[in-house]
């Protein structure tokens, strides 16, 4: 603290009215070793951050001294032995365990490691990740004159794993062909820690992904069809010690299932908990409608009013429309027992995109 | 959808016990552009991802038809025009807004903008916020032996500007002196968009930075000190159309005047809202006190059990205890007209971590 560096006892009993006089010997600089040492009596002027003097066990805060002419100052307070100084260890004991793992260094923690002069720490091998959509229908880049449509899952699902500190390994498109799904996953199994593959995954005849993932080895697909809407036909699949996720090919289902399963699978890879999803209440603008026995994910836009906050369900949401997921900022999620919520009734959203606010004039 | 491509016509009336039977005219090859053409009494065989043949106006569901050996598919169930079908701009019409300025690219954002063939997009330039610590007492890293103490604020707030989408110029550490001071602010609000200036800013003989910061242009400090505990000695200022905040020296109180000022200034320098803090509801293990008039942020641990979420108080907790920041997992906010909160009671955690749990056994 700025004040005076002095011995505590020296202090006892000082009130503005009746105050204790010490004769200064000068102030510590910061920065640089103390020269003085404070003996019964005396007092040297320091400040925030510098090293207290030898001899002397408390500070004095500057508002409640006052340096006069002749050599002294007038202290009106008195103060304890270790009053404001900062001791050795009083933040970090040593031995101590600062930082466990499985923790996602935040900007404090860095601060922390530097103090601690530690500029370099152990830290978990970020995890890989293999993409694979598979799809004869599939391109890369969108054209109006080729029959194809462009994939929009192995984009979307990279900048989410990197979002989550995982590699991407991008496995490319591969044709709706038994042979070829499953070289590209066996190099996926072979080379990543976790392996998504989209679309294949349903019941026309196309769809040969969970017997492919059968193929490669044991115990091969444990679950396929989840009771939620959308993203239903996922599938979660253990292949040789690697896990593999079978995702729907709509885009909307696809990247849903990925936020409900892949995101905790890759907090348990890193040995951490994934932080919880900002929620806010906010009243339906209108009726949303859930499947009994599914977990229906509504996307919602939420604005922030005069009146809170109001939920408007995307209209248009159809698994493969994409732009439900763009233009809103929620979810709000029916559980499979109910039916459904009415018009004006406050329910939970999670966001992922900030509340729409009124714009802010410049 | 997979099934069959059929004019929707054809099939009004179909049920299980009454089906219709079209003449079915081979199969919709993916990813090429269709041989057929649908007639009436007609149905191509198609899979989710073809494109629609000439003449056909919907798709029966693959579960609904029963294909036979005579060349014919018996269909069970009625479809209407368009339906089962993905029309063009169903998704995006054309000239409608995808993404509006403001917006923070999400995975299924780029995952649109592939779809559309957006490679390229106009994005805001990163904010460029500079960061200077003030303090005779300060050097870069730790070190028994001397005086100084290693500066935790400038990699802790450098840190969090990466996190939040900005580019940091460092401008180092500088003494206690007004001039060197002055420079280093100048060289700042010359280079960056906002300027960030660690202690210096309280009352002491060495806290210049208010007065250096006015010798800089107008308006000057526009506020000197806020009602929060810690953080105090928070000050804004405008020099020359640039911000500049002059942070506390203490590195709690530092970080949580960034939180509470600096990120929303990106934010609005970015055009965007910033998304809300997750919050949970925890009890208090015990009790909490404010200080009234002001807002106090209490450094918590929340776990998670059985009965709930618990916050605990992290107990040592002074400004300049950097450990009580990543000891904790989130803030209890006394706010200014209540003197605190009694143990037991339950209270808003907003979370920067996600709660403790029990460790999973793997």
């Amino acid at each position: 603290m700025d004040g005076f560096a002095v011995i505590a006892e020296d202090t006892y009993g000082a009130t503005p009215t009746a105050p204790v006089f010490l004769r200064t010997l000068g102030s510590v600089q910061i920065g640089t070793a103390p020269t003085v040492r404070v003996g019964r009596g005396e007092a040297a002027s320091t400040v925030t951050g510098g090293r207290m003097p030898q001899g002397a066990n408390a500070v004095v805060m500057v508002e409640y001294t006052n340096e006069r002419e002749d050599g002294t100052v007038e202290v009106s307070d008195e103060v304890h032995p270790a009053e404001n100084i900062a001791r050795a260890g009083e933040d970090v004991r040593k031995g101590s365990i600062v930082l466990r793992k499985g923790t996602r260094i935040l900007p404090q923690d860095l601060g922390m490691l530097t103090c601690l002069g530690l500029n370099q720490v152990a830290v978990m091998r970020k995890p890989r990740v293999a993409v694979l959509s598979t799809g004869s229908e599939l391109q890369n880049e969108p054209s109006v004159s080729s029959n194809r449509i462009p994939d929009v899952n192995r984009p979307t699902l990279i900048s989410a794993l990197h979002q989550l500190g995982c590699e991407p390994v991008d496995l490319g498109i591969v044709p709706d062909e038994f042979e070829q799904i499953r070289s590209k996953l066996e190099q996926g199994i072979k080379t990543a820690d976790i392996v998504l593959v989209t679309a294949g995954t349903s019941v026309g005849p196309g769809d040969m992904v969970p017997k492919v993932i059968n193929s490669l080895g044991k115990p091969g697909m444990l679950v396929h069809g989840v009771a939620m809407r959308p993203s239903m036909p996922t599938g979660l699949a253990v292949v040789d010690g690697k896990l593999v996720v079978s995702l729907p090919g709509y885009p909307v289902s696809a990247y849903i299932a990925f936020l409900e399963f892949v995101e905790p699978l890759v907090a348990y890879a890193l040995e951490t908990n994934p932080l919880p999803c900002p929620v806010v209440k906010a009243r339906l603008s209108r009726r949303v409608t859930g499947v009994l026995g599914s977990r229906t994910y509504v996307r919602v836009l939420v604005t922030c009013g005069d009146e809170g906050h109001i939920a408007e369900p995307v209209r248009t949401s159809g698994a493969g429309i994409l732009s439900s997921l763009v233009q809103a900022n929620g979810f709000v999620i029916v559980p499979e027992h109910i039916e459904g919520y009415e018009e004006g009734q406050e329910v939970d959203v999670e966001l992922f995109r900030p509340p729409e606010r009124e714009q802010i004039v410049k």
